[in-house]
């Protein structure tokens, strides 16, 4: 039997990966979301901090070709930093994929993985007010910071998106479900995608 | 225990209806579509000819100021038909969730019903080239009048829904999840239904 993959794109704040989370603890499966630069890190032999300082960022063209921040490893020699992570993490995505049953949050994993079979791809969004309690209970910070918060990672979860994919970040068209995690709760979410999983 | 509602907003061609009624079956439920302007008709006393005229099309003041085609019944005098369709029909839609638990295709029933606990508000989208053969196949149709046929309703329902809610027709934001039947099948679709509304 071929693996099960869940997919999980997600707004700032919805509780996306609060989702996969419980999800994976509730179906005995791995859920893999910031884990996945350590492991692009390893396999790709690049310093982690490096990646880390353009993840889920998309390439900005210009400043790249004026400054030098180009990677130097042999298989990435002349791509901006953030195709290289780009990259790696595609790549351990779809080892990840065919070796286990798994969720994977954010990093482009529909698209990454859209040749394979039974690949469920979930976006999780949320009313405005929802998103912007959870950011301030989350980071402990002011309605108007969590406000600005949300508004930038949303643009760079979108620019990226739409960088690296044919698709466009957040339309329901880019996936196979979208869930509403401020109307149904997150725990119905959750019971939605395992029922769903475990048929 | 409240009565639980499903209501189904959906692109022409989706398959929604298809859902919905597969959906009632499996749950021993009703499922309402097009038999509400019967009822609709029936509550009002309105002749339902005049009434399928209008069915899911917004209101056009210009024509309705010009001519004549308002109904003249006690309750809905002065009134364009296609409010008067709106307007029995919410009542009759109202009527209904407060009865019994039951499946209601469009007529902006999520939004007639937004004050009521217990409703889930789904939206069935799908794939162009698969709309497009599901038409073809049910009106014994060429592909170019097909692609014509699902403009126009989706034009006229977005326009009705638009015009009579808050909300966007087809935006994710108006709806507690969106399916897309052409990536999931509509089986998977109703099951997915099918295990929300039995937990």
């Amino acid at each position: 039997m071929s693996n099960k993959i869940i997919t999980i794109g997600r707004e700032f704040g919805s509780g996306g990966r609060e989702i996969g989370l419980k999800l994976a603890l509730a179906l005995g499966i791995e859920c893999y979301d910031s884990r996945l630069i350590e492991m692009a890190s390893e396999d790709g032999k690049v310093d982690i901090e490096r990646l880390r300082e353009v993840e889920e960022k998309k390439a900005n063209s210009l400043l790249y070709s004026v400054y030098s921040d180009y990677t130097t490893i042999p298989n990435g020699y002349g791509l901006p930093m953030n195709d290289v992570l780009f990259n790696l993490q595609s790549k351990v995505i779809m080892e990840l994929a065919k070796k286990e049953s798994c969720i994977i949050i954010g990093r482009c994993a529909d698209y990454v993985l859209k040749d394979m079979n039974d690949v469920l791809n979930v976006f999780i969004y949320a009313d405005n007010s929802f998103k912007n309690k959870r950011i301030m209970d989350k980071y402990d910070v002011s309605e108007r910071e969590a406000a600005s918060m949300m508004k930038k990672q949303d643009k760079q979860r979108s620019y990226y998106y739409n960088f690296y994919t044919d698709n466009r970040w957040g339309r329901k068209e880019s996936y196979d479900l979208t869930l509403n995690s401020s109307r149904l709760g997150i725990d119905k979410c959750v019971s939605i995608l395992k029922d769903y999983y475990e048929r």
